[in-house]
């Protein structure tokens, strides 16, 4: 018997069959005997619904009332589910966050968890209730509703598993795991069976868009094994597991976990500025003024030691807004030239294994020099690779770096 | 500086529009300096789509989850109105029921409430805030939401100004006050300025919708005045007071405050059946049996002494099994002979008045004598006398009586 924290977002209840197609799921795992406790998003569209119903009342709505307003739609879904379990025969409780006594600083849309009391939970799983708990929501001391922002019912299930000591935190999305890269540009992408927190992190950073960071490192923080699974087809889905977890051996023997992509960024490069300190803070300081986020930053040593050429990406969005700062408020003090592209991507391997063994860049160089593709700019952290490259290159790129690494699922031939 | 409790039902607040209103009527009330709480309904129509979700998932939701699920609905429209109230400058805090300190017992669907912790509340209306109070619903002292039943948010209203003591509770509805008749049926139908509790639980009880009986009821024994207006045009309404209140000089003058009627009645009669103890129990313990609720009961003396007659009413709907329990399960024991009639109507006469001043019942028989109106049934109590007649002749009765007891109003003449 094990007890399992298992979260369902909105798509997975977006409508009454897929509420019922949970109760089935959940059902199952309760007839096998283990604990559950459930952690449930608002059906998909309700949360913009009643964002819509703010909006047209004022531009501005009052923080406090719109997570009053919005962690309905939590309670409507885990009702819902907790009638269609009883329905079904299993006895089941629905609580909101407040209910499950989950507490919460006051930062009203973004608050953080900090304290769980978990004691009626325990009561009513040993009683063999199954626990629904509305995610993304909480109390503050004062008794007000608060909500933990976008993604936040996945920081809801890890925090549970964490305060419960859950055997395992179950994250059913509709996708079946975390893959190598992305399957609809690389058909022979395969599920990992396991995955490093610290890789997770990194290929969530990057675009992969399975789960939310914050959940993960809540994960990481408290040591919860986590698991991403399809809440429509059954399958083991890919286990996330600290580092510390003694790894398979076919895990110790990859070098690379998975190539993440990002499409969406633009490079800016001041070009011949001098190479003396405060020149980065003097280029992205307007920069950050300007609320634009910055990604990448590259500064290489310059030949003569006066001048230098600095670059940094941002969201394709920002790249008119940021070429303009530059322009106008930069060089006119320090000198130099603007350069910027917006055809670019980024591309970047992913793996724990990459710490101990040497050549994973210069095999990731050579195989993109043999597919002619050009390399913009680098950047390493102990896990990770990225280049940038133009971006008509980036399927290119990923499926032959994908076969270089060994990716590749077994079943499909090079040549299929 | 006066402390209202104003309630504002669901066509009150059914649209975006209607809320942007209430929000602006109750900024007058805060600018005259005013303290408020608003108590508010779900939008119209919302409790009915959260019920028809439920009843999606299986056929007999459970009901403590129906309970979790319908408090959606109010907490939705306590957000928007607190929000439209900020969006004016007007500062306003939004709360729960649970949040407001409202508990109830376990009794979902129906609870009744048993305190109010009223602190909190009393802290915010003295920093100036209007508190808005979600109706219909509590918690009882596990932290299960539950709620009131239909109608409850009436009562919530009606619970917080006692518990507040508050100057006066408002409730605003779709008319603008409770008037001595249908307008619909009756032209010279006139708004009351006053009536008293009494005569208000019998209208309500007669069929008039203006106000639930349980919050009247809840009104008269903690002694909150209670004012019945329009949410959509300006004007004193109706308010009801205890008798123990200085009534005003016209007041005491009127004989009768106002005539109920209902069409939605039948009636019974079991002919010749023995007049002995027991009877009675014997022809409405089988009704009672088949959940059927008897309005009228009326017995005769008997001339002989030996057998008499004995009728009731029901409602229109469940006439006819009432007739077949009769023919089936009494006659065969008791004999005697089953008579019905559903064309029927009942028309009440209520006032106070009528309790220190004899002949309201032989002027009333008089004046429907007059019009040919033929009585079929007679019931009274301390403060009401009930006829039955045919149902063709209903509007007819009501017009005559409204004008033979003085109720038409000044402005339209008897000929108009």
């Amino acid at each position: 018997m094990a007890l399992y924290v298992q979260k369902f977002g909105g798509t997975s209840v977006g409508s009454i069959e897929r509420i019922q197609a949970v109760a089935d799921k959940v059902s199952k795992f309760r007839e096998q005997g283990h604990q559950i406790v459930l952690v449930a998003s608002a059906m998909s569209g309700e949360t913009n619904r009643l964002i819509g119903l703010a909006e047209q009342i004022g531009e501005e709505p009052d923080a406090r009332e719109l997570d009053m307003l919005v962690s309905t739609g939590e309670q409507v879904t885990v009702s819902l589910l907790a009638m269609a379990l009883k329905a079904r025969g299993i006895d089941a409780i629905s609580h909101t966050g407040a209910q499950a006594g989950i507490c919460t600083d006051t930062a009203f849309s973004r608050a953080r968890i900090q304290t769980i009391d978990t004691e009626l939970m325990q009561q009513e799983l040993a009683a063999g209730q199954v626990v629904v708990v509305a995610g993304f929501q909480g109390v503050d001391e004062r008794g007000n509703i608060t909500t933990l922002g976008r993604g936040g019912s996945d920081t809801t299930a890890v925090a549970l598993a964490a305060a419960l000591k859950a055997d395992e935190c179950q994250i059913y999305t509709d996708v079946d795991g975390v893959y190598t890269t992305d399957p609809r540009v690389c058909s022979k992408a395969q599920r990992l069976e396991t995955i490093t927190l610290e890789e997770m992190l990194e290929l969530a950073s990057l675009g992969s868009k399975v789960l939310q960071i914050r959940s993960v490192e809540f994960a990481g923080k408290y040591n919860v094994p986590l698991r991403v699974l399809s809440s429509f087809e059954d399958g083991p889905g890919t286990l996330i597991v600290a580092e510390e977890y003694e790894l398979p051996q076919h895990m110790e023997e990859a070098l690379i976990s998975g190539i993440a992509f990002n499409t969406n960024e633009a490079k800016l490069t001041v070009l011949d500025t001098p190479d003396v300190p405060g020149v980065a803070s003097k280029i992205l300081g307007p920069i950050a003024d300007a609320n634009i986020e910055v990604d990448m930053i590259i500064q290489n040593a310059s030949a003569s030691g006066e001048r230098t050429d600095f670059t940094f990406t941002v969201a394709k969005g920002d790249y008119k807004k940021a070429q303009r700062i530059l322009e106008e408020q930069v060089i006119s003090e320090l000198g130099g030239e603007v350069k910027g592209d917006s055809d670019i991507a980024k591309v970047s391997l992913v793996g724990v294994g990459m710490r101990s063994h040497s050549g994973i860049a210069s095999k990731m160089f050579q195989t993109l020099s043999k597919e002619g593709i050009n390399i913009r700019l680098v950047s390493t952290s102990e896990i990770k690779i990225s280049v940038v490259i133009d971006e008509k290159f980036v399927e290119l790129a990923v499926r032959s770096l994908h076969t270089a690494f060994g990716l590749d699922r077994a079943d499909i031939s090079e040549e299929a």
